[in-house]
């Protein structure tokens, strides 16, 4: 009854087995393994397209990893002010790149916008030694707040930041439940869109620790793989991550766990619109929910055993409720009912 | 037949079926769960002393992390030549500590000496701006060159850079190795010697990638937490990480797989002294060999399947064959056998 | 008729004349020298108090280096939104710290609150290693706005960092400026009001390239020794750095500079008052006015010669005028005379 | 009587006389002035070649900026073991690289060899992720043994560092120096021989404090201009460093007092041959001395009023002597003088 985040959950039996599996015999290390290659040859099939794929365990590794490929240390990178590179990783890309600013906009439902980015970058000076020079834009997909780009919204950003010569990376740390919500193709909203680097999330989706850096501009390549190795985190024994990561690619299991974990929120969030007082902040286009409850109700559920975090402040009524690829139904149903059960009280008790 | 290193092993069975166990129900995430506790807490009972311990995956991270919270960028770090830190990492420490200096000092067998150090330090310039400033020191345990530092060779080294306030740091990636040959406790060869953090490698003996950084000096601890979070090494799912951890030093797993890995390289290597020509560069003092070989005797001993490094370049015929928790005994009798077969035919064709 | 910067300016020929004067003879290199230490000295007996004074060339330098004193590489660094810190010194801090985080906050007539700072720092999280920490405040005075902070507003914002365990900075670029205009003492707006480090400049009101970095808080001197030297901003010539520094001081001439161009600048204000359409972003408290004109009376001065920005954009009608230590009143009559006959040109053609 | 550094010296009267010159009116800042135009101009007739160039104020900032421009973070850099930059600069070049490698190289008489940095890059590994990758060469002109390279030394170790696509930077402290002792062109010794970019020297040859990172590899040139702003290099009142600059190179000045360091350090060495016990440790080629004296010559020379470093330590005999642009002959005269009385005391007593 735990609905804190996607990161407290188990790991697929899938992805257990796969790793039974892989561990028999010698293998070469650092990557230089068949599984390796497996999954780098999975993927670019998954995303039509030629690339490179070099597995990490951590998503702020990822991310900071991908965008010190993507600028000079003079370099300003833009991000939403939710984003988890901005306000989670205690500094990791401005660690990596030695030093770049991450410009933190606002922007409804945890999105930027072209216009905004447009009107931000017709402001920022460049070539002027003076002022941190636009290097990266970087989107969250799913957003922070639950939310998914369209296709068509990355397409638009992405064509302001290449009129700047701006690269741009995507933290899909919840890609498949965007992917899934959305009903496209990966290519759509990845480098037929614009994308040049894709931070690929299986950690909170049914992975022990791995996430696959998916470079589509291979220019940005060798570069890559020095900063991974010189900051520790090209693995020895690769092939158990990459074994993690071929389990998750294998037969869509992948897909598979973010569409449950989608139609979890989905379930739970119209479970929430029957409970007096819900008021949701964001719409539910992942695995996601932003809810305000009445503090009765909150206290209720707490009282019940359910856990998650109220959003912004302890002494806030806004709720994250997040569902995964193993929250179990009857955790969701459990869940609305207590809701509705407290808030009931609460209007018994005003009334 | 891989004797290339102990990174190409697989994981000891008890630790996949830990993973396994662990693998169930919702857990707190970053660390904040019951089997990192238990880890910590196992490691204060074999280590005898109160410390705190660190997971992370890999023995970059745990090395590059570790000195990084012993000196300032202005500062000096002395180490062997033969050091991974120095030169197997691609300049992983001086990235995490914003470009302090490694300073690589010869030593034979892989060692430095109390000696050499207080030679060096004395020249050391200590207060003028002009020169990077003395901070640390670091020992391999077991070294590169597969020998292992005697606690008082450690006391010995620790005192003299206790003189100039220095930090002293132990790359344990083979330590279990070092302490098994000793006899000694780990206690002996660490915090009593002097030593004030510690790269406790599992990888090499029995893990799929894991490590935990134990640091003794407490002063060190809160830095080593946010620099850790900061370079993307702190596992969300930690639980995963520990619970190999835990399955490594439960029922001293860590300590019988190191004294397999050694005993193979003394079956090895006293097999291998019955080969003509063969000649030890090093005391063998872990699981790792360095013998040269006559040419024939390598190329036979590939042409049959076996695998290993030569050590200083592809024309050299000085071998390095590393031994591990799953080298099997029948492995090792073929290389002698094979060896041996193929140098006498190179006796042979001499006469 | 350059109203661009106080940085377009000459040099006091007291201060060429120093030069002249400390040009002959051979003389200690890297500040070991009488003159490094004799501005120490006049230092001390103008703030009133022991410190320690580093000379360096360029504010850039003087803030980013004492910053680099005050906060690990995972802190936060809070700032005005308009400081030069943040906006223009491409990166200087972020680059000098190893990557901490400069928040940047908005504040009126360029100034911080200490309400505000108490707000932010109660949201930020203490301990979380998810989160850079709080670490240091930097404080411009005279303010990027031409405004200058009262004691009792350090002070106030002083006390509340304190309460966090933060340093404080001030990037005094225009101090002498400030200290003039506020009519206080030296030691009542820096250390008596809780700053531990000033970046002391002379280059805009006098000098040809000179600051001072002054340490009220002693512990961070060591630190930044190593760091200027490293940074190559440890002048081996130093006694020429010195003896502007030396002559800036003697005699009050830097207070005599800075109440000439703070005289220059009320009396542009004054003149400018009677400017038809002529509005005042802020208050005049230095020797920066920020005034809003027509766009025919700047177009006007443009064509009689003047020379200034426009300031945020060069669509936009609002001006920066700088005045110095050597600007003419002649040429700021001319100015108001100026900008007063094109402004009534307007209104005719608009009457 | 001071033959410390040429750092201790005074600045040449052309230079002071060029900067009260400049000191008048309003001149736009950062180098968008007439003066630094010229600096450059000269630059490029004198080099015979187009070129950027950069005045900035000390060595250690020139040498680091030029470094960081050549190298990516896990890029070796490789120097003669008594470099500047290895030795004296407390780190820099590892603080603007984001900590790259310098590898010390031992060569005779202060110099590296192309023999030798073939074999080295031979033994590189490149292109593997666990080493740091050849990135630059940096040699001395003159040397920190007082000698000189000549135009094919540079040039057979630039052809061997382009074999690995390898940048090549000159520290040109003393650049004026081994220029007139080779009496050959500028463009010789640096572009037509292979050089990228020179730390071209000022300070010790008769400036206050300025140096001109001259770019002959414009590719760079954009990086460089960011880093050095980013770095606090970039002075506001930039003439005064170009005038500096300017005056230095008018009607060959810069020529002018190197000739006169450069015969005053033969005059000094000839003289040094006839005092008894007299051992030269490098060739004279430049306007540094190294020579052995019998300790008590050196008490006696302390005695006399002498002021020189004893090389390597405060119990060493090996003396280093600089001569400088404002050397008097007469102290020239009076030390050999002094030597030759002292050492004959010694040999008397011996006797």
């Amino acid at each position: 009854m735990n609905f804190c985040s996607d990161n407290v959950t188990t790991a697929a039996p899938e992805i257990l087995a796969a790793l039974a599996k892989a561990n028999a015999g010698a293998s070469a290390a650092y990557g230089e393994d068949p599984l390796t290659r497996r999954v780098e040859a999975k993927l670019k099939e998954i995303f039509e397209t030629d690339l490179m794929a070099f597995p990490v365990a951590t998503g702020t590794a990822a991310n900071s990893l991908a965008l010190s490929c993507m600028t000079p240390s003079w370099g300003a990178i833009y991000c939403h002010e939710s984003a988890h590179v901005a306000v989670d990783e205690c500094g990791g890309p401005e660690f990596y790149t030695g030093g770049a600013k991450l410009v933190d906009l606002p922007g409804e439902h945890g999105k930027l916008t072209a216009a905004q980015l447009a009107d931000v970058l017709a402001r920022s000076d460049i070539g002027s030694v003076h002022h941190v020079q636009p290097a990266a834009i970087t989107l969250t997909q799913a957003t922070e707040a639950g939310t998914s780009y369209r296709a068509g919204e990355i397409a638009a950003i992405a064509e302001v930041g290449r009129g700047y010569g701006l690269h741009l990376h995507m933290d899909g740390a919840r890609f498949a439940n965007a992917l899934t919500f959305l009903g496209v193709s990966p290519a759509e909203i990845t480098w037929r869109a614009g994308v040049d680097m894709l931070s690929f999330g299986a950690t909170k989706n049914g992975a022990f620790a791995a996430e696959a850096v998916v470079i589509f501009d291979k220019k940005l390549t060798q570069e890559f793989a020095f900063r991974r190795k010189r900051a520790g985190h090209l693995f020895s024994k690769m092939r158990f991550l990459s074994a993690q990561l071929d389990a998750y690619l294998e037969g869509g299991l992948w897909l598979k766990n973010a569409r449950h974990a989608n139609a979890m929120a989905k379930r739970l969030a119209e479970g929430m619109k029957g409970v007096p007082g819900a008021k949701f902040a964001h719409p539910v286009e992942a695995n996601e929910i932003f809810v305000d409850l009445p503090e009765t109700a909150i206290r209720g559920l707490i009282a019940d055993g359910f856990k998650f975090y109220r959003w912004l402040g302890e002494d806030k009524t806004l709720l994250r409720l997040v569902t995964a690829h193993d929250t179990k139904e009857a955790d969701v149903v459990a869940f609305i009912a207590s809701a509705k059960r407290h808030a009931a009280e609460a209007n018994e008790r005003v009334a």
